[in-house]
């Protein structure tokens, strides 16, 4: 039989929109022996994750917990459980990610009402409003921060007016929460879906989201107690008010009830991934979120003075640029993916590329959690200056560090 | 703020049907550095995975890799997949998660037909021949193992049956793989789900399947490009041929082009379950999976002669005992719960209770993977004895331990 080998992955620095370096600290607590999950030790542990949630999300809401998947399963989850047949759910698409929200929303039975902005920008809210008014959507669905093309929405507006006309607002912040503001109350936004493996740097693998009591009273609506739990011709037998929703797994009914004092078994929470979690929200909640912010905006300025040092052009929009992913310009005629190539096995920095019609036009680079520090910047600007001069550009050697090294001295002068 | 404390889980002996104990091995692949998701280094691990479990498996189909979620998150990705609306679904229920595959299968929009068995004990594959040339189904749905009464199902009589009338069969192992033979192939079972936290003793949060060229026919007939990859206008647009799967994350169809060597982006593969989910298959097959499966029969015979000495009752009819849980009736008038606290509280065991009919009537024991060892079965028994004795049980003490390694014994005499 062939042997495997043991795993030894190449040391590497993550600057791509995700996943990104985990801090060594949660991989340590995903090393700790497991306990069961009905351990009063453990749904202890579940607790303290959903009251940082709670803090993460800035929001009063009861529920805040994670789903047990990558970040889609909890943007699955809170449609198939908010959307009921033959909705309409708008959304507003202005990357790849919109298209995803699209694609899910059909899956889950909406009459899915798109609307389209060009990439590289993101919408006026009043553009959104002005279609709000119009179609009187159900739901509006919208991506906060899209990686595809590096943008983020403004939400404040749109989810005053959504919830003046009784609309669920529904946010994927699944690449801004824990690198940017998320303000799910002051926004007022009902349900919020957030990623673990880019801002807050937990391996990927849990989806953390909350909702506030007019989703839940939707959600409970269509509630119905699993088959092998029921009370046969009890008054749970088949109780539910409105069409049931349509996934077990992502039956958010059963979840809070799994989550909340009742721990309804359900599944089988994902021992080792809620240490994870639970240590990333509690490094992120003692860095202070307002902290965090700072820092992601900080490397955020000096990668963006490196590159455009370098003679290197932004992609999209500046004005609407999502702080935690630079979005450059491949220079004509240079293949893209051989510059990726290099980085990655000559220096060990993974940058990504991107989707569909951005594909070949631009790399995408990260600076989120804990990728997001000094040493990778640095080191990716030095060594993506030295790939490129390999590959034939003509650029300013030493201007990208040069610049970026200006903006901490900078700082650390104002300090 | 709360100040939240470190992890620091308590030792404990997990001795319930699942979760159990992690190899420690696999505790440390866990928290090894993660790489991007499409890093030559992580697809190549994707593979390894992808081998092993076809070995595990017993099988030869092209298809076998982990759903990114629970157990369950694999059973409805199957389900969900095979499951067209309207189509006929046949479930044989012996348990708890007989029924889990009834409600699931409905979700999906299945008629579903139901036959039952009462509680302790399985199908004569007869009767669920007869059954499936009565109602002629679409699909048998059963579970192979069925931890919520400790009983397993004979299954290869019904497999060829199904694969002579063209019948999907889908079966459950969830509880049985890597602890006791499971023959995809040589069964003739077209999608199995395996469960990770139980005999392969890694965390839970991954779920391995595999499928034959049957299934999938079935699956890729449904097959829709996502919207944000699609090419506008073009071939892949809308082509499915049948009915769409309902989920985008449990869509089997994109996760194969994931998995395959296309490698079309779907979710954020988890790497770090990954890591580990490796790891525990490579152990796995290192130990070999027929000694394996003689060391689960091994602690079985000596947990079983411990609490048949001390003069417990076991529950259900031994001819299909699942060797991988044990279930204890629990003495009448004495609390079950009670002693389960003071075993965990006390000795740092945790067992489990029951579901349903069978709460607070009997105790079960697994006996699975890493969990399943001489130390622990010793430690177990001879806390249980404490604790019953403790709530006034009276039995011979001393009894128990001394059976147990009476089989230990004899076993190394034997050899």
């Amino acid at each position: 039989m062939k042997q495997y080998q043991e795993l030894s992955p190449s040391p590497r620095t993550i600057m791509t929109p995700g996943p990104v370096e985990v801090d060594p600290r949660v991989l340590r607590a995903l090393s700790y022996p497991i306990l069961g999950q009905f351990d009063p030790e453990f749904t202890a542990l579940m607790n303290d994750t959903m009251e940082m949630l709670r803090l993460l999300f800035r929001t009063d809401n009861q529920w805040a917990f994670p789903v047990d998947g990558t970040s889609r399963s909890g943007i699955e989850a809170v449609l198939t459980s908010l959307i009921e047949p033959g909705e309409k759910a708008l959304v507003p698409i202005y990357g790849r990610f919109g298209h995803l929200l699209y694609e899910i929303a059909e899956r889950c039975g909406a009459e899915v009402i798109a609307v389209e902005k060009e990439w590289g920008g993101v919408f006026d809210p009043e553009e959104v409003i002005a279609v709000i008014r119009r179609e009187k959507p159900a739901l509006v669905l919208i991506v906060h921060g899209e990686t595809s093309t590096g943008r983020m929405q403004p939400l404040q507006e749109i989810g005053k007016v959504c919830r003046e006309l009784g609309v669920l607002f529904v946010v994927d912040a699944v690449a801004t929460i824990g690198g940017v503001p998320v303000e799910t109350d002051a926004w007022h936004i009902d349900a919020v879906i957030g990623g673990t493996q880019k801002c807050l740097s937990v391996p990927s693998g849990m989806a953390p989201i909350t909702y506030n009591d007019i989703a839940e009273r939707k959600i409970t609506a269509r509630k119905k107690v699993e088959r092998g739990l029921r009370t046969p011709g009890g008054e749970d037998w088949d109780k539910a008010a409105r069409p049931a929703i349509q996934s077990n797994y992502f039956d958010i009914s059963q979840l809070q009830d799994y989550w909340g004092p009742a721990r309804l078994n359900h599944h089988t929470e994902m021992t080792s991934m809620l240490y994870g979690l639970r240590e990333g929200l509690r490094l992120v909640l003692a860095e202070g979120l307002d902290e965090r912010f700072a820092r992601h905006r900080l490397h955020e300025a000096a990668l963006v003075a490196g590159i455009e040092a370098m003679g290197l052009p932004l992609y999209g929009d500046p004005a609407c640029k999502l702080p935690v992913v630079t979005c450059v310009a491949i220079p004509e005629g240079m293949d893209g993916d051989l510059v990726r190539s290099m980085l990655l096995h000559q220096f060990g920095i993974e940058i990504a590329s991107s989707f569909g019609v951005l594909k070949g036009r631009i790399w995408r680079i990260g600076t989120m959690g804990y990728s997001c520090n000094q040493k990778n910047v640095l080191h990716l600007l030095g060594a993506f200056e030295a790939v490129l001069i390999r590959q034939g550009a003509s650029l300013k050697a030493g201007a990208g560090v040069q610049a970026a090294l200006d903006v901490y001295e900078n700082k650390s002068r104002r300090e």
